[in-house]
């Protein structure tokens, strides 16, 4: 069901604090906190004394505390106290779990904690809110098998429809798209160029183009955990020019952090990054507002088509062309999954 | 444990319009709504694309267009429209059902779309809100099986209890009843004739009567969706006429559409319909919510009586003279549940 | 799961009253009230007839009538009136539980009704609110199995990270125990005494004792219901006289009553009886609001770990010497639940 041997994105990284927190990826309980040095530090988040949580419980310097009855262990989740007696038992040990900080996001790896793979972890610069990039994020807990926000995100002409009046035009769904399945790499792409369309709210006032535009979405999916969208906004007819450089159009990535919580729920995070208009807070406040709003749109609509297809006894779903970047995408998960046996 | 071959009330006719409305029937969804020419439509509540609620999507003119990639519906279920492309697959439609409206109650046939058995459709004249009769209707939501509600409204000894100082008085469970069961017809008739008793506040403020009445309770039970009871309210000692007559009686008929939603939940729609007062819109408020909170005391009841039923593993209950109606009741719906395969 | 040959809390002896109050205990759904001369008296809470929950109905004298159609029974059971006919069926009558009132405390026997042990009724003459024991009372409802409440409160080390700031103390954890169990009796004991400690504001202000205290915490657990905590305060250094006076000592008896109402709830109730400051309500209400937060701060933490232990695959638990009394705890029940076959 899962594909363990990953990096996930588990927390905003400005979620990480000296206030544990608790947080549940793949079915396993975490607990997350940060050290006074500034390192994230992620546990099994469950004392092996009496299974408390330990995100309950507080920070004693580096050492986390249980809340129930004190057993307390450092940043590698080895017991260096317990109550009422000096000597520590030899199986008082949590499991401790690989962190990557990457920007705005903290990334877990879910596989054997000894072997974290760093060549599979997601290279994501725009995601440094910097001297290139301004970036806002967040998360959304989502009631849903994350396999529908893989659907969801993968298939954008239901951008027409769910989010009319933010992001969606009727463009979008008119537009026919390119899918293009690298199996070796293990990437999903799905492109959408729209040339002479209308602009949407999310991109007239953050741009301040008027009139119609060309608009390119360039879909790139990494199995499982990581989606990227560039979006491209030029005033109709401005190509990039032969040496790539492409002054007058304005670029953003879009990233979607797809954490599977538990079977039938998800951490939905996303994060809007420009190029652009770097020190205008309102434009930040409103990419954030509006995505924001979007999200919600798919996590509405993700948790009430949850409960659709956990109840229903029909499989049969009709595919058409735009869902060939879909079809791709859990083909290539259930192998990953699959091939972890 | 449903009846499919048979008409059930779906929805109060005036909850069809423009706008999308999904009903559970018999553990099926479906989505209603009405035609620019008035005609009322029921579709599955499906979108075979990637299964979302067509119910939470929007009517452009007569077609109904799925709120996630806009797929789009005729009243018949065909697909004349997807995203990104012109050719419309052959299995692109969903099951339409068929529906008669008569008068406030709009009906919906649960089995062979292709052969609905009119001759099944209980024939309701005083459902019609106009020159005959004056009608006030509503529906309930019951967080129970259906199979309760019946056991309710074929013992209304229940009267005196549950529904003390509305329509109960101590006569209602003491006065005996005659019970009459035909096979052939399919029907359960339950009678109560109460003399010079004591008229409970439903009656005494919406008749005017004072003093004390006769009053006649005739319940015809028409398996399995349909209730109704023959209300009769007569000043002390009046009779019906040799002819037929009977100027000086009030007469009301109560009926009850019971519609299983799941197994474990209803559709509780009632209206009380009578041939006087007709231009008393005070009294027609006052039935309202007199029978509103009536039923509403019966959904408490029998929502506290499923949670119970639905653990208890103790199947034993003790049948009296007044269960002789409910007990036949409940045996013709198992027959026709048995009957279908 | 559930020990039945034994006497459980079933009520606050203030609860039961002319209004009758359904409870659930060991999975049985029981009605209690209290008749016109004073006795308590506890039936089945369920009609024979449709299993209609009794407790929703009303008391007429000393009798208990249906809400539903009015069945009526006596105080042993016996049903003396049915709707509709004269004739009471031979089968229309529910269990009646025994019941002792001790104090402020009415007890349940669950097992056969027609032999009460009441060798094995706890005595408890400090749950009497007189000339010996002043007492404050109240129950929690649990969401959470028996055990963990066992679990919880044979180790008391959790005070100083549950219940800091309360009547928690460094001092508590760090204190080593006594454990003595006691088979034969069927009584665990634990024993922490801890000398020139801090004193918790439970008692620094109900004492009236200033500066540094020993503080004497002895447990005595009656499994599977009944827990009493002897705790005596003292200033610093001042022993029970040889004839065992301690007249300068304070002395509280805490109470626990432990009812399994479900396999994963459970009745908390609670009691708090001391032997000074009778006449002095201020300490009353102190003692009381401290108690119940300290119960709530318990029910919260088991509340969460209900979930997580119902939900973990992996039962494996570390236990440490402060776990022996709660070991203990869990073998007796666990042994007198199998006695039972």
């Amino acid at each position: 069901m899962f594909a363990h041997d990953r990096w996930y994105v588990v927390a905003l990284s400005s979620e990480v604090t000296a206030a544990p927190l608790g947080r549940t990826v793949l079915g396993e309980n975490v607990v997350l906190y940060r050290t006074t040095g500034g390192r994230p530090v992620a546990l099994a988040d469950r004392c092996p004394h009496r299974r408390f949580p330990l995100s309950l419980g507080r920070l004693d310097g580096d050492l986390l505390v249980c809340g129930y009855h004190g057993f307390t262990f450092d940043c590698e989740g080895t017991c260096v106290a317990v109550p009422g007696q000096e000597q520590i038992p030899g199986r008082a040990r949590v499991r401790s779990y690989p962190l990557v900080e990457q920007g705005v996001w903290t990334w877990i790896w879910m596989g054997d904690p000894e072997q974290p793979d760093h060549g599979r972890l997601p290279v994501t610069p725009w995601l440094v809110d910097g001297a290139d990039w301004r970036v806002v994020t967040s998360m959304a807990p989502l009631q849903a098998r994350y396999m529908l926000l893989i659907d969801n995100l993968l298939d954008l002409s239901h951008e027409t429809y769910l989010h009319a009046g933010y992001i969606g035009t009727p463009e979008v769904a008119a537009t026919p798209i390119e899918t293009d399945v690298d199996e070796e790499a293990g990437i999903v792409r799905v492109n959408r160029h729209m040339q002479d369309v209308e602009c949407p709210p999310f991109y007239s006032r953050s741009t301040g183009i008027e009139g119609r535009i060309d608009r390119w979405q360039d879909i790139e999916y990494f199995p499982p955990g990581y989606y990227l969208l560039h979006s491209r906004i030029a005033p109709c007819g401005v190509a990039p020019s032969a040496d790539g450089t492409d002054a007058e159009a304005f670029h953003m990535k879009i990233s979607y952090g797809i954490t599977p919580s538990t079977a039938t729920s998800t951490y939905d995070f996303w994060a809007v990054s420009r190029d652009f208009a770097f020190d205008d807070a309102e434009i930040s406040d409103h990419l954030y507002k509006l995505n924001e709003t979007v999200v919600q749109q798919d996590v509405n609509a993700l948790n009430v088509l949850e409960k659709r297809v956990s109840r229903d006894p029909d499989p049969f779903e009709l595919n058409i062309k735009i869902d060939r970047g879909g079809l791709a995408a859990r083909r290539m998960v259930e192998r990953i999954v699959q091939s972890e046996g």
